[in-house]
């Protein structure tokens, strides 16, 4: 048993909250820069993190999300939201900003600039946001472990109309789509009927294979 | 700093791996338990981990992913292949699985069962695998996170012709689709042209907002 496997053992998909309890500051911190750090394709991050603490957003975002009391009793939301589309400017603003880091200009790096910047450009608005949106589950996979190691309970939510949650949020000004959101906070045991039961995951030899 | 934040700053993507050393079988299971126990909505897991040990098929998929190295130098290559589509004995495996190991038939989750077959079966087959690759990316993320915590090294890519991979590890026939691999091993550090490069993530303030 590793810390890794202790930790997935222990989260579960929290169901009920209990809203008098507050991630402090510097534990939020840990986790977004968590989440900050997790790696994406060509280093784009193509996503940003909305921390949602307007209790009103909240209270509409549970309107358009089935209801689910997570939504408003958690102590903290996030909202993954990935970039409409990849733009020239927004490849361009990574790379500069690994030259800028890293204090030099690499012919290799500035050759794959170009490179990514027609792949993307052939690729298509539609399979950009895709691709886009598949990389923000990357920080959500990672923001999942660090929650866990910090003893935070974290509920990944699809069940939410995302066009809605973009216009609450006003996401589209901003070439932003909603595509997962995650309440943060404190497990309450007593109100939770998923709590005590069992994890299920299909057995090994039906999830992994050699070849 | 916390153990994940530690972590996530030691993992960059390998560009050399060391093909002198291999992953032990322990090492390895401890990473793949992670994956297994990664996070999926609704508790689908759509997707399933092959570990390609063959170094001929190795050596194929290299060819068709932009010759990068690590894809045979590595000592392992996971390849993470989303279910092609979502059917309603995908659905119905993993509601049966989850009343046998908790013990008993529960009529909200049967009603949830209802619901999610309509859902799915409404949503069409290429909404049904862009949602099931997604959530192979949750997958990835604690991958990584599970791999940096053992002192392995792993460099996602996406750089590959899918298809191809999918044809030379005829996972059409399982009804499977590649969406990313994975090699895992141990750096080379003196070939390795990123190592001493700093990692560049977005500044929290173009990153994450409070609203």
């Amino acid at each position: 048993m590793t810390a890794v496997i202790d930790k997935l053992n222990w989260r579960y998909a929290t169901k009920k909250f209990d809203d008098a309890k507050k991630l402090d500051d510097a534990t939020l911190e840990r986790i977004l820069e968590a989440v900050r750090l997790a790696p994406t394709s060509s280093g784009l991050q193509p996503f940003e993190i909305l921390v949602v603490k307007n209790p009103e957003l909240r209270a509409k975002i549970r309107e358009v999300g089935w209801n689910q009391s997570q939504i408003t009793e958690a102590s903290h939301l996030l909202v993954f939201a990935a970039w409409d589309n990849i733009t020239p400017e927004r490849i361009d603003f990574m790379f500069d900003l690994t030259n800028e880091v890293r204090g030099f200009v690499n012919e290799g790096w500035e050759a794959y600039r170009k490179q990514l910047q027609g792949i993307v450009a052939a690729r298509g608005d539609a399979a950009n946001f895709d691709a886009a949106a598949r990389q923000a589950y990357i920080a959500l996979g990672v923001a999942l472990v660090a929650a866990a190691f910090e003893g935070v309970d974290a509920t990944p939510m699809e069940g939410f109309d995302p066009a809605a949650v973009d216009q609450i949020l006003s996401l589209k000004e901003r070439n932003l789509r909603s595509v997962v959101i995650l309440p943060l906070g404190y497990r309450q045991p007593e109100g939770d009927w998923l709590v005590d039961l069992k994890k299920v995951r299909r057995p090994r030899d039906k999830f992994i294979s050699e070849i």
